[in-house]
């Protein structure tokens, strides 16, 4: 558990959640746990997607997969339990009124459930030679949107009741926006980035025979969408926070024009 | 998920839950929500444990394992959605004060996570050739006595203040029990059983070379220490609930006794 989740990687959910806390104006470290917990849930799914039954691959963050280094039946434990110790952190020691932790739980569980991520990587793994451009973007909302939008929900639902009611929604159509440019972004760095600054080897898509965003609509096409998808989000992330979401915008520039 | 969680088995943790309720005076309809998630978290690890990495079992509750019949990637993804229906189960239909109801997820959390169930198995696969009496009792503690001790104990945690406060410790000494017992009537059913009867094939502790009850006391040994152990759960049942808990008694005798 530990070797795959200190091994570095860009955090960016829990950051996500932490800079959402900080533009409602919450104390950052209200949040921690759940911000822990995010990352936690993501470096699960990382340890299973990676084993050799899923996409077998064996470089992560730069290191040897979890199975690669430990056996497969470690791998598969270590996932469960990350899992699990994620919402024993989130229960035992988020703070908040308990119904809104409740609240933001349920949120974050369905964000991981059968027709959350889970169900993302389901389809992933059966293959979408056949898929239209639907089940495309369905995969994506599910496999990478859903914990990059619970990241950014679950603080609001923390939140003050004021600020939970008037801008959830906005907030709700920002993340889904970030999680399409983030997807977008993750399918053009894996034809144009380098092992090394990857952390995992390039190219894996292709010879996974995955449909991404770039076998579907080319280099260019994918670039294109993604600066129109940036727009969007920044768009979206004026008319949830106008004022107080310098660090939100920050992370979302990253996320357009990051190399890893 | 479906495929693994309706192919029968006994449900023990699920009456166990319902009979807790019953015998402290609460609706037995009141904790099906919890119930059924305790079943799905028992599936999801019995789904994770036949896989090849771990025990590569390929017959359960007289069927194909998941991974027989679905492939390896959707039996890890079919235990991974379980576990978090289950939790997002418990968080939207458990009835009962939200505090009461997270108390009840945390230890059913916990029960499940890296002291708990996990822990339990990352044990068993390492081996216990050269383990003593204390890791053997530890393992079978945490693999199988935690989830039978959630299926007692979160009930309680979901009844009222008063019967929570004066049962509670009792219920626990009895769950501890119970765990014991069901753990060394399975050692020696895996000795003593057929393949129709339990589902599975019978000597399968042996061939993986396992540390049990049997293996380590023998035969008579093991019968033994279960008349012993189904005695102190009685009695420890009897300190619990004096007046109102037949099904319960039921169950224990029935976890004594079965053959399957």
């Amino acid at each position: 558990m530990r070797y795959s989740l200190l091994a570095g990687g860009k955090r960016i959910r829990p950051v996500l959640a932490l800079a959402t806390a900080h533009a409602v104006g919450m104390p950052t470290e209200h949040v921690l746990p759940l911000a822990a917990a995010l990352e936690l849930i993501h470096t699960y799914s990382l340890i299973h997607d990676d084993l050799p039954a899923m996409d077998d691959d064996s470089l992560r963050r730069g290191r040897p997969t979890c199975h690669v280094r430990y056996g497969e039946a470690i791998a598969i434990l270590a996932g469960d339990a990350l899992y699990a110790e994620a919402m024993r952190l989130v229960l035992t020691e988020q703070r908040g009124e308990p119904d809104r932790v409740l609240a933001a739980l349920a949120e974050l569980t369905t964000a991981s459930g059968v027709r959350g991520m889970v169900g993302g990587q389901f389809i992933d793994i059966q293959g979408l030679e056949n898929a239209g451009e639907e089940k495309l973007r369905r995969l994506h909302e599910l496999k990478t949107g859903r914990l990059i939008g619970a990241a950014i929900e679950c603080p609001l639902l923390l939140a003050d009741e004021t600020v939970r009611s008037t801008t959830l929604a906005d907030f709700r159509a920002f993340a889904s926006e970030l999680g399409v440019l983030f997807q977008i972004v993750d399918d053009i760095l894996d034809v144009t980035g380098t092992d090394v600054a990857l952390g995992k080897p390039q190219g894996s898509d292709e010879r996974h025979g995955k449909v991404t965003y770039v076998s579907r609509y080319g280099l260019d096409g994918a670039r294109a969408m993604a600066e129109e998808s940036h727009r969007n989000a920044r768009a979206a992330l004026d008319r949830a926070a106008p004022d107080s979401a310098d660090e939100l915008r920050q992370i979302t520039d990253f996320i357009a024009t990051r190399t890893s």
